[in-house]
């Protein structure tokens, strides 16, 4: 039986702070419509989907800040997206920022949801691996706020059973990771869902410009899909969001590493690649065969030491 | 004070079965003239750098494979490159077939060595990640036997303080694995000093070329660099060996994980790169500060489990 699975990524352009729920909403439909055109059965939108990548800004009201996240998914402004996705039959995956009462306390997260073609959310993520500062940083030449905004995730890296797959799903900086893609690949992984908001210009040297950056992106998801032979769909939120570049570039990849579809904008697009699962398994099975290859005896250092410790 | 390491990669060109250990070590003695013509300071050598790529051999005599092995290091057939690396003044690395008495036992391993600029052995590696099979396999369009030669190495990975930097080395197939990459960069190494002899073709799928193994290289030691902020070294044995051909590409890989120098021939080839170690520090203090950064609460299957588990 076929295992091959049309997937459209759904590149977003850019959201101003000025836009609303409403905007962002409503353009994710557009791309929704796209993909039921192409007979695509999976789309996957970016990180922080509904709104301007907020964590450029330096924020301390807490309802400037609350008024990024969404309190329950889906809500009032989110409905008609899971409505139409299921008028199409579509499954899709987003991402938001999350705010939710667990444990007795306030909790904030990035978060990305997997969402099956009949509207049920089947999979929660929330993002391990939260790029750049707490506080405040005057000698960068912009902000990066992640660590003041979110809290590190909870759920790790989880893969479900999946239209006839194993799918997971990382966020953004997650993406630069190998533990992220090893413990997806240790769960069988065959289809990872990434969305990202990558500034095109590094807020920390000014010479790292966008042909470094977006080389850096494709190095980190081809490898990633390669060293576990599994496929990535790796989707951005794109352009100058109020006067700030973000890097386009969303991909597909092949377990093999190669990339079979880019986009060609910084606007919304949709990418369509047919995706084999069954591409996969050669991989799986030979060079990258875990149980015959791993050596876990000598990975120790990976989950006892968080920090560098350099030899005496 | 600069930290600047002008590195000499030896990539060789074939060796065949006939060729005795001297034929090997006066073209290794002819690549240490270049590197000392060239003001390197550190030559690295490839996998094997003595022998031909021996388990592609179906052999069962222990005379036959005792043969591809060494004893004790350096020996009368190394002794002279040993010496002329010293009278040059430069440190080296080559690989070759160990074998041994330990614990009461004989071993055979796949090692590599680091040896200083006044001829002292001073870091040894054991392969770790030992790639085909351990047995003739009819499938196959040649052998891969490792498994059958080799035990798995039981030194890990390993760094060492050297030249000024951090130094630790890994062989062939190692490099495909971002476990390798991570326990030397949680070391905080510098620069990975790796030889490799690689099939052009695969030999479970002969449609797996050479443009789509090189590229497999190339992502390979570009990622371990990038995500570590290390140089990488990776150094081929290259050309036909007996009727089969490896891959050249031999690169030298910067922190940023662009290449700075390659090999174009499938021969005795010098490539020259001036290392500067500082380069690695952006990195390992800014995007990939582990300590900042990483969560290893969340990575707990990569030293748990061997082999893939996949969800219910």
């Amino acid at each position: 039986m076929s295992r091959v699975i049309r997937v459209g990524g759904a590149q977003m352009g850019p959201l101003q702070k000025s836009d609303s729920r409403q905007v962002a909403v409503e353009r994710m439909i557009a791309l929704l419509d796209r993909a039921r055109e192409r007979d695509c059965r999976l789309v996957v939108f970016p990180e922080l989907a509904l709104t301007t990548f907020f964590p450029r800004w330096d924020m301390d009201d807490p309802r400037e800040i609350d008024a990024y996240f969404e309190t329950e998914m889906p809500n009032a402004a989110t409905r008609p997206l899971f409505d139409r996705a299921k008028e199409h039959g579509l499954a899709f995956s987003f991402g938001y920022g999350e705010r939710v009462e667990e444990d007795g306390g306030q909790h904030r997260y990035n978060t990305s949801i997997l969402v099956d073609e009949t509207g049920h959310i089947v999979g929660k993520y929330r993002k391990t691996h939260l790029p750049g500062h707490a506080a405040f940083d005057p000698e960068r030449s912009f902000q990066h706020l992640e660590k003041k905004y979110f809290e590190v995730g909870n759920t790790g890296f989880r893969a479900w059973r999946f239209m006839g797959g194993i799918v997971g799903m990382c966020i953004c900086n997650d993406r630069r990771w190998p533990e992220t893609y090893r413990v997806l690949g240790l769960q069988g992984v065959e289809m990872v869902l990434l969305g990202f908001n990558t500034p095109s210009v590094n807020s920390q040297r000014a010479s790292e410009a966008e042909d470094l950056r977006t080389f850096h992106n494709d190095l980190s998801v081809q490898a990633g899909a390669y060293q576990n032979g599994t496929w990535v769909v790796s989707i951005a939120k794109a352009g100058v969001e109020d006067g700030h570049e973000l890097l386009g570039g969303s991909t597909v990849v092949h377990p093999s590493g190669r990339i079979v579809a880019r986009a060609q904008t910084v606007d919304d697009e949709l990418i369509v690649a047919d995706c084999d699962l069954d591409a996969c398994n050669f991989y799986k099975e030979t060079i990258f065969d875990f149980a015959r290859h791993r050596r876990i005896e000598h990975y120790g250092l990976i989950t006892q030491q968080t920090g560098v410790v350099r030899p005496d």
